[in-house]
């Protein structure tokens, strides 16, 4: 994995810029605009940053790492046409504040998602589901929980997900981790398990989101 | 654990009957009239049967086995007089067929889930969710899966919970495989795990439903 365009600017888009930049990838993060304060948290890191259009014109593969609740607009102000033929990994979790408090709450269904809706919204890019069920710390270095724990792969292009596959490979995960779940339309799963990801979370108390789901079997 | 009443004489009904007749346990097992058909699947074990509302009347422990879709039509043929006090371990899932064929979907969203609604209906029963995100096979003999992988428990009543701890080691869950999600409300969060038990199961292909979720930490 030589270049990777990073979208998003918080703490995933932080985390795993600095990650891919130790492990000598050729990094651009974006944000709304080249000159967004957001990326001054970037300065001491080993990247280039712009707008998210530079980061998507930077590289083929794009790692959309901002919120679920903007990501179309994102992808819509980078524009269709500098998309196609590209791959786009999202990573995004689309949550709203619930009434009366409390943690938000996931807006996917089994027939709704974010993946799927940029991919319906962007017909000539390459949409790859994944490494949204886990904490960004495990995403970019999976080697911090042991096991062999997962990460989910759903998408329409064999060819993408394996510019994914080698993206992951890149943060240390082994093949046998990696479990392709089928098109698209499967990033409903994975998207409806932030309501059980959150669950786990409170009830593990202390260091409570470095851990992944695994699927055992005999 | 001496008695159980269990609603339900699908696979899942099936299955835990045979292993808590083989466990010792005395268990009657509940149809919608004690005259049903479907209990002849059952003549071959070690259990008693009659209708829904002889399974409750046999136990403080009741362990609902019934079609999500039917669970509150079930318990309400009971009567929530009959079923006050008593502890009703929910292992339903409620789902949908698909429009235009496939695998069905899961009804339940961050807000709803049959868990919280049987609660809502029964408040003098302590529901407490649990079992519900794996196959049958696993639930009543968890060593047929390797490692700590994990049973989630959702309930308001700290006591029924203990009692329902009770029950998964006599199908041999460990106490540090049982995880407390909390409320009957962190329901939602098991019950729309759903859809990636789905997508898992189709993906992992042959012997495909024997597996179960672990939660992978430091």
């Amino acid at each position: 994995m030589e270049r990777v365009g990073l979208l998003g600017t918080g703490i995933v888009g932080r985390t795993l810029a600095a990650r891919l930049a130790e492990l000598g990838v050729d990094v651009v993060v974006g944000a709304r605009s080249a000159e967004s304060s957001s990326l001054e948290a970037f300065a001491d890191l080993d990247v280039r940053t712009g707008s998210f259009a530079d980061a998507a014109a930077h590289a083929d593969l794009v790692v959309n790492a901002t919120n679920g609740v903007n990501s179309t607009a994102v992808l819509e102000s980078i524009g269709a046409e500098a998309l196609a033929g590209k791959t786009v990994v999202d990573l995004s979790n689309e949550l709203v504040p619930r009434e009366g408090g409390g943690f938000p709450v996931p807006t996917a269904t089994a027939e709704s998602s974010v993946g799927r809706r940029l991919q319906e919204a962007f017909p000539e890019t390459y949409v790859v589901k994944s490494l949204n069920t886990m904490n960004c710390a495990v995403m970019a270095d999976p080697s911090i929980v042991p096991g062999d724990h997962v990460v989910f792969l759903s998408g329409d292009d064999a060819g993408a997900k394996d510019r994914v596959r080698e993206l992951l490979a890149t943060f240390g995960w082994r093949p046998e981790q990696m479990v392709d779940l089928g098109g698209i339309e499967t990033a409903s799963a994975t998207e409806m398990m932030m309501s059980v990801w959150m669950a786990v979370t409170i009830a593990r108390g202390h260091d409570a989101p470095r851990f992944n789901w695994a699927v055992n079997a005999p």
